[in-house]
């Protein structure tokens, strides 16, 4: 029927709890590839699964969602504007074309540094010639540019922190740094299988201190993040 | 009915023309991955459909073939042995472990050069450090191995050229330079749409000549090819 029908429909696209209606969020997920030639490049490994479910979790409870993704191989989420980039250069020119917005998340695995010197043709393995050097240079920090004081600041920057070593003291100190709200910091040594993998664990940090969450599927993960936000912005607002 | 059934699966499964029945083929496929840290690599432009094609072709004329790939998003094409790897030394072990065979046909986009030291511990960026520089060092070169003169050489190796600039000569200098029966030579500067995309041009370089064909799908090649090596190993053979 269409009842059943409606009702199944309610059932999916909308989450309990507060909502996030009237709010634009932007949300960046996937690497970058920095080019070294026409055919090769340096890539951070991501597989922007984490940044897509958090799109779609905000979607869900009624966020406007710019999605700036770099190269993966996901469907675009139905409802959400997706912008297509590969650097970070241009990841952040898309950022800034999408502000004003009320809540940034920054999935992705920005490179840190690009080549300086790309070339425009393949480079050649002449036979016993020396390997060549890459010098590299660094990226913009997108994050840092969004949660940058001023007039276009989000109400709430939420930076992403992946680390193989010391995680919460990386990820609390990176808070600060960046200026952003919240940090959501997992690990990312190969051995616990979350990069590229269905689950993350993750120690959501913001001004108040940190909180651990238990192992959960990404896209729990991204719900209870994305209520975290909704709560955020509720007028009963609960600290994270 | 069955018989549709069965002419419907003949239709699909077989190829006319000469067949490749108890022939064991290699094919290579995909990019290599070469680690920087834990979360960085260097990489080549691959999505691998290529390869997967001509697997496929060979698979359809009755070949035992074994498909060593690289990271890409395709699913294993049925029947056929595929074995994943990341790195180019991860791929030649993977290629000399499916030896004997009797035809090789490497078009994997195996990366020229790894990072020399690659390390185990995320790289940081320090505030005000200068950028790294990413000393690299040669690969194995895996179609010049299985080209090697020696017992084990495959009764037909085929390399693949994908090259920016002068095709036909670096892809003849190729050739000789690696020791390889042919060359399939294409043309990856990015205005071609070749990489990633559905179509390629190719010129198939043997000791006899070359010859171009026309812009084709990517399946059509892997038929045309198949076809080819079919050929070659036919009593009545006719060359390249």
């Amino acid at each position: 029927t269409l009842a059943d029908a409606i009702f199944r429909h309610l059932d999916h696209g909308a989450a309990a709890g507060p909502s996030l209606a009237g709010r634009h969020a932007l949300v960046t997920a996937g690497p970058t590839h920095e080019p070294i030639d026409p055919v090769r490049y340096l890539a951070n490994r991501s597989s922007g699964r984490q940044g897509y479910a958090i799109a779609a979790a905000l979607a869900a409870r009624g966020a406007r969602v710019t999605l700036v993704s770099g190269p993966v191989d996901l469907p675009p989420p139905p409802g959400i504007d997706v912008r297509r980039v590969e650097t970070a250069t241009q990841m952040l020119a898309a950022c800034r074309a999408a502000l004003p917005c009320d809540i940034a998340v920054c999935t992705a695995a920005v490179a840190d540094w690009h080549v300086a010197n790309p070339t425009d043709r393949k480079m050649k393995k002449a036979p016993g010639a020396t390997a060549p050097v890459l010098t590299l240079a660094p990226n913009p920090d997108i994050l840092a540019h969004l949660a940058a004081a001023g007039p276009a600041r989000p109400a709430l920057v939420v930076g992403f922190a992946a680390e193989t070593h010391d995680l919460e003291r990386y990820a609390a100190a990176k808070r600060v740094a960046k200026g952003c709200d919240w940090i959501v910091a997992n690990d990312v040594r190969p051995e616990t299988g979350i990069m590229g993998g269905a689950e993350n664990e993750i120690v959501l940090i913001s001004a108040d201190g940190s909180e651990r969450w238990p192992r959960l599927t990404k896209e729990a993960v991204a719900q209870r993040l994305a209520q975290r936000i909704a709560e955020y912005f509720s007028p009963d607002r609960s600290p994270a």
